[in-house]
C-alpha cells in the first residue's frame, strides 16, 4: 500500500485548528473532503501536530496510506482544486510504508509574530499579535536564551488530560528578531506541550512589562508551576514553520 | 479652519474601492463613519485618489476641513478605534488650508504583486495575482523600460466618460523585481489614468507569454488603441503604495 506524505500550507484564521471536531471547521475537515473529491476514498489522514483555532502553517505535515495509483503531481494539482483559497497542498512524496507523520517527527520549528508600533497593520490584522509598547530585542533575547537546552517545561504548558508522559523538552533554538516593526520569536525543539511557545511567548511578553527578568526564569522552570510563567499569547501570531525528519525515514 | 491630512494603510479586499457607492461598501464609507464618532461631524473627504474594488493601500492619503480643536495623534488613536482592522490611519497632520489630497498630489508610485509559482500562496490569496507560469524579470524589465518618459497612455487606459483632458502622463520609473516566487512590478508617475497599472502589468504578461515583443510597446504606446495592449490585470495585485505632494505645499 502506498503511503504518501503531503505538505501544507495554511492561513489559519478561519479554522478551529487542525484536527476534526464535530461542530467546528478544521483544515483536517476540508483536507479529508478534498482528497475524497479526488481519491474517492477517505483516507485516514496523521496530522504531524495538533494546532490551536486560528494558528497558521507554512508547512504542516499530514501522510495517509492509499492504493490510488494517482502521481504525486497531479494529486497536488487536482487536491488543491477542492480545497479552499486559504490552504494549498505544496508537495506530495512517497514514503516508507511505516512513516507516520507525527510518530516519525524528530522536531518542529514554529515563529510567533508581534507587530510592535502604536498603529496597527492591516495585512496582519489575524497573523500577528498588535503589541503597542516597544520591545527590547535584546532583553528578550536574554530571556529566550534560558529556553534552550533539555528542560522540563512543565511551567510553560497548560493543563491538558490528553497529556501523558514525560514534560521534558529540548529546546535547540529561541531567538527573537526585529526587522522593522515586526518581531519575531522563532523557537525549534524535539517536542512541544500542549499551549507551549504561546505560553514562551507570553512570558517573553512579562519580561517585556519588567514583571519577569530575563534571570528569573530558570527558577520558573525548576518550580514546575503554571501560574509563574507569563499569560498564554493570542493564537493568531503563531506559525508553524518547519516540520524535521529523519532522511532515512524518509526513504524506503 | 483645520485642514487635516489622514495617511491611511487598507487591505482593499472587503471594499469597492476608496469612492463612497450607494449599494456598496467602501473606505471613504467606513473612513467617514469613524470620523463622525469621533469629532461629531461629518467632514467633506478628499481622497488622493480612485481606487477599484479589491485594489489595496500601503499609503492612501485624504484631507478635510474642520472645525474641531483634537490633537493630531488623539485623532490617529480614536479613528483607528472605530475602523474595522483592515483599514488604519497610520498618521494625521495639520496642512495649509489651500491643500487638497488629490489637487495637490504630485505623483504616485504603485506596485503590483504576482505570486509566480505552480502552487498558490495562501496568505497571499487576495493580495497577489497566482501567475502558473515562469516570469522572465529580464524580459519584463526590457518591456517596462518603455513605459518611461511622457509619452500618451490612451492605449493603456480603460475607456471612461469621466477622464477628460489630456492622457500623456510621465512615468518616472517601471521596474519588475523578484524574490523568490514573489514578482513586484512598481511604477511611478505624475498621475494615471483609469485602470492604466493593471493595463500595463496584463500587457507585460502578454510579454511574459510571447504575445507582445518588449520592443512593441512604443508602437502600442504611438497607436492610442486600447485594443494593442495586453488584458486589465486583475484587482488584487494592485497596491497604491507612495503619494507623493511638494514639501512647500505641506507647510503653512
Amino acid at each position: 500500500m502506498r503511503n504518501l506524505l503531503l505538505t501544507l500550507c495554511f492561513d489559519g484564521a478561519a479554522y478551529h485548528g487542525w484536527q476534526v471536531q464535530p461542530n467546528a471547521l478544521t483544515v483536517q475537515e476540508v483536507l479529508q473532503n478534498a482528497l475524497k473529491s479526488v481519491l474517492q476514498e477517505e483516507p485516514d489522514l496523521k496530522g504531524c501536530s495538533r494546532t490551536d483555532a486560528g494558528v497558521h502553517a507554512h508547512m504542516f505535515c499530514v501522510s495517509f496510506h492509499t492504493q490510488r495509483q494517482i502521481p504525486c503531481e497531479r494529486l497536488v494539482n487536482a487536491v488543491n482544486h477542492f480545497l479552499p483559497p486559504d490552504v494549498a497542498v505544496q508537495n506530495c512524496r512517497e514514503v516508507p510504508e511505516a512513516f507516520h507523520a507525527r510518530y516519525s517527527c524528530r522536531g518542529k520549528q514554529y515563529i510567533y509574530q508581534i507587530w510592535n508600533a502604536s498603529v496597527r497593520e492591516p495585512f496582519l490584522r489575524s497573523r500577528a499579535l498588535h503589541y503597542w509598547y516597544s520591545l527590547d530585542a535584546d532583553k528578550l533575547n536574554e530571556a529566550a536564551a534560558h529556553y534552550v537546552g533539555s528542560h522540563d517545561f512543565t511551567s510553560f504548558c497548560t493543563q491538558d488530560k490528553r497529556e501523558i508522559g514525560s514534560f521534558v523538552r529540548t529546546v535547540t533554538q529561541a531567538q527573537v528578531k526585529r526587522e522593522g516593526s515586526l518581531v519575531t520569536f522563532s523557537v525549534a525543539a524535539d517536542g512541544f506541550l500542549y499551549n507551549m511557545v504561546r505560553i514562551l511567548t507570553g512570558t517573553l511578553l512579562y519580561v517585556a512589562q519588567g514583571k519577569i527578568a530575563p534571570q528569573q526564569i530558570p527558577e520558573i522552570l525548576a518550580a514546575k508551576d503554571r501560574s509563574l510563567a507569563g499569560p498564554t499569547a493570542p493564537p493568531q501570531g503563531l506559525y508553524l514553520n518547519r516540520v524535521f525528519y529523519e532522511e532515512a525515514e524518509l526513504h524506503a
